[in-house]
């Protein structure tokens, strides 16, 4: 046990310095390290093995509903990152700029994706024609470049990994169907595979991507209180087609502009799962996506059969689940504090004991309640194990939001909310940027999203007191 | 028939102009389209699945040899990229620079990453400390970018998508193992999935990577008698590790420095695929790549059970193939002449006739044999027609490669078959670079590689006539 201590010991607490204990995590559970490059992070081994279980599960799901994936270029022409007026406004600040092609000087400066709307319509441009051409379904994994100021892992940084989706529709029925099929499709992956509860909502204009009729969000609590933006799904009208020239052919021959949506998801997300799941002794990793399920730890390995036996359940699990076992010369000790700190849903103990008696003994890390299991019947327990973990998993963030939930009826209860309880805070809103913007300066807080769910938690608007027009929305802080 | 035709009267014929013919290819089976960035493409939906399937396939036989995949940073700081000698003077001429992150001007450029190993070097540095480290077995999927003047969709882009490896042992021996195993995975897969045989070769020093001791290459002879450097595997020794400070302490307490090994295959083998199996009617593909194996066309599909039985097929194959149904209102000849155009190893038809018969037409891409199968033993018959569609592939790039390789046993000779005879071209070599030059600039042949697989076809070099220090090398124009 005193090996254990000594490991747990080396990450900071959550309650004694949020902020820390996040950074000794991913360093710690080696998800990243820092590179040479600021603001680029270095994804390792065990990081990167969650990325691509994500990638696989919501690479499956577009899929399925039809999408394609294709690859853009890295490079966009700086001519046509302008031709979207609010676009290249929200954009332009933030990109890094190539201005030499080995010893020569550019022409023109071509910026590194930060997105990549305009790319998408410069080639739809080229083969969108008739109505026959649409939808069009295309998705695209990559990672983009926006120049932040301040960054911190997976959560911020210059260069990040995400899923672009970029479609386009005949009809703008079918574009809004489309951005909000794709926020449900976010949605459902947060709740059910990362049990990470989520509020589905829109975005107000002020806080809607650059160049979007509307944006829709999900946004989830994490740990310490702060919201996080955790997918976006952007319905554009037809802004870019017109700007780009994207044209079709109707059925009547009619020339028309097709309806454009995009929805991404990134690496952020691993920051959330932490953020959400976490706890002190370190990762708590969602068995969906988690690189190792089960953790095969021998007891008293050197005693005869016994890795043996640890080898024997090894084979039987792989064929469904990933498992690992540790038969290193660490301690057990050592072990369970390093698969806890690497947030594995479950630990399986198998020593001379539960050889005898048939049995093994199975650990939860989300709540470490131990049970016994019947080697034969391990395969057929471990499903509802798994699914007892991310359950459980959902419940206390769910419920943690719960309590950290409140409602505000006017300014001075918004600001004191907001200058002493960390969390959301749902309040009727008139409407009006304004009222926005003072909400932000005077508390602190900006709008999360105006719920698809809406509630009447008041008769009048939370800052300027007006009584029509009102909409709740989730105020909060946010990363 | 008048349909057919046409779609194909659209592609320029090889022997008229084999460039026009690939790039009508790459474009009329939609692998990609040109993007607004020079030398940039956009690869579309048919191009992309094939480069998933051939990650997918690469990807699962790394991690099978213990490969983890990571994530680098996309730039590199100039700084990092001097700190080897040799490899910066490979490469510093054709990158492209980041001078501007938003408005303001950086301190130091970054380019963006041509390769590297540089930043896989600064990282190992901060995570290599003893032999419990080694050996290091990293890979990443991603994008690289080298600032070509002449570009061709898939075998020379600014922009490409690649795998690269980057190892670090314990030992030479086990480095130079490791340089050697990938190599072989690489052949392994070009000749068994792509159909592609492949010379294993080590490249002279003239032509070896920036900064590696020994470079490894799989050479493929391309319909025009081109050479396609299709993947290589570079041994370093411990040049970086000194140059990046990388060292561990061996368990004898001593300080080493590890040795190390990058390799890489990228899309260029989608054009390799194309130069090699492709004909005046299109692409062929090799089926373990091919997003579609069977495609299903349905004849008189308006009579009735027609597409009922081809729906029901579909559904029986998709189990274990890619497959998919063409029921749109195009011809059958339109839907030949197309799918012939796309690749895809096999077609299967189906109308009243062949459902009175029970059986279905399998029609082979590669060589347009047709066999009446009884849709009972359809699903059995599948993988025997799939690999005969292989084994054909495979036979037919082999003779031809057989029959388009010449030897040489002096200039004149060797002057003689590279204005006349396009192939390859085995020569005696002396080992000076004097003489590979004059080859080079003489007979206008680069050295493919020295082949493991060595023969004695002749007593002198073939350049200077010295009759010491020879090897057998692959001469040729290459892409």
């Amino acid at each position: 046990m005193a090996e254990q201590k000594k490991m747990v010991e080396a990450i900071t607490s959550m309650d004694e310095d949020f902020a820390k204990w996040y950074t000794d995590i991913v360093k710690k559970a080696e998800l990243m390290d820092y590179s040479s490059v600021r603001g680029c992070m270095i994804i390792e081994p065990y990081g990167y093995a969650i990325w691509e279980n994500i990638q696989k599960i919501l690479d499956g799901r577009f899929k399925e509903l039809g999408h394609e994936n294709v690859a853009m270029p890295l490079f966009i022409p700086e001519s046509l990152l302008q031709k979207e007026k609010d676009h290249v406004e929200g954009f332009a600040p933030e990109v890094a700029w190539v201005t030499h092609g080995g010893n020569e000087k550019l022409q023109e400066r071509l910026c590194v994706r930060p997105t990549s709307e305009t790319l998408f319509c410069d080639h739809y441009a080229n083969v969108i024609h008739s109505w026959r051409d649409l939808p069009k379904l295309y998705n695209q994994w990559c990672s983009v470049v926006r120049w932040e100021k301040t960054t911190r892992p997976f959560l911020r940084s210059v260069e990040f990994h995400w899923q672009e989706g970029h479609t386009m529709h005949a009809t703008a029925e079918e574009a809004m169907q489309e951005t909000e099929q794709m926020l449900k499709v976010y949605a459902d992956f947060c709740e059910n595979d990362l049990a990470i509860p989520v509020i589905k909502g829109r975005k107000t204009d002020k806080e809607k991507f650059a160049g979007a009729e509307a944006t829709y969000t999900i946004e989830a609590l994490m740990h310490d209180g702060k919201a996080l933006q955790s997918g976006t799904s952007h319905y554009f009208g037809d802004g870019f087609a017109r700007a780009f020239d994207v044209t079709f052919q109707d059925k009547e021959n009619k020339t028309q502009y097709p309806h454009q949506t995009s929805w991404g998801m990134s690496t952020r997300i691993i920051g959330g799962i932490i953020m959400t799941h976490g706890d002190d002794n370190g990762l708590v990793l969602p068995p969906a996506i988690a690189p190792i399920q089960v953790i095969i730890v021998p007891v008293a390995q050197h005693k005869p059969g016994v890795l043996e036996k640890a080898a024997e359940i090894e084979a039987e699990l792989k064929k469904n689940f990933r498992v690992k076992t540790d038969s290193s010369d660490q301690s057990p000790g050592w072990k369970f504090a390093q698969y806890e700190m690497k947030g594995v849903p479950l630990r399986l103990e198998i020593g001379p004991k539960d050889i005898e008696k048939n049995q093994c003994v199975i650990v939860r890390r989300d709540n470490r309640e131990k049970t016994f299991v019947p080697l034969d019947e391990l395969s057929q327990r471990l499903p509802e194990l798994l699914e007892a973990v991310r359950k459980g998993m959902y419940d206390k963030a769910y419920e943690r939001r719960a309590q950290m939930t409140y409602t505000a009826q006017d300014m001075d209860e918004l600001k004191e909310l907001a200058d002493t309880k960390p969390g959301l805070i749902k309040a009727m809103w008139c409407g009006d940027l304004a009222c926005e913007e003072q909400i932000k300066n005077d508390a602190g807080l900006s709008s999360r999203c105006i719920p698809f769910e809406q509630e009447q938690v008041g008769c009048k608007c939370v800052c300027c007191g007006k009584t029509e027009g009102l909409r709740m929305v989730y105020w909060g802080k946010a990363y």
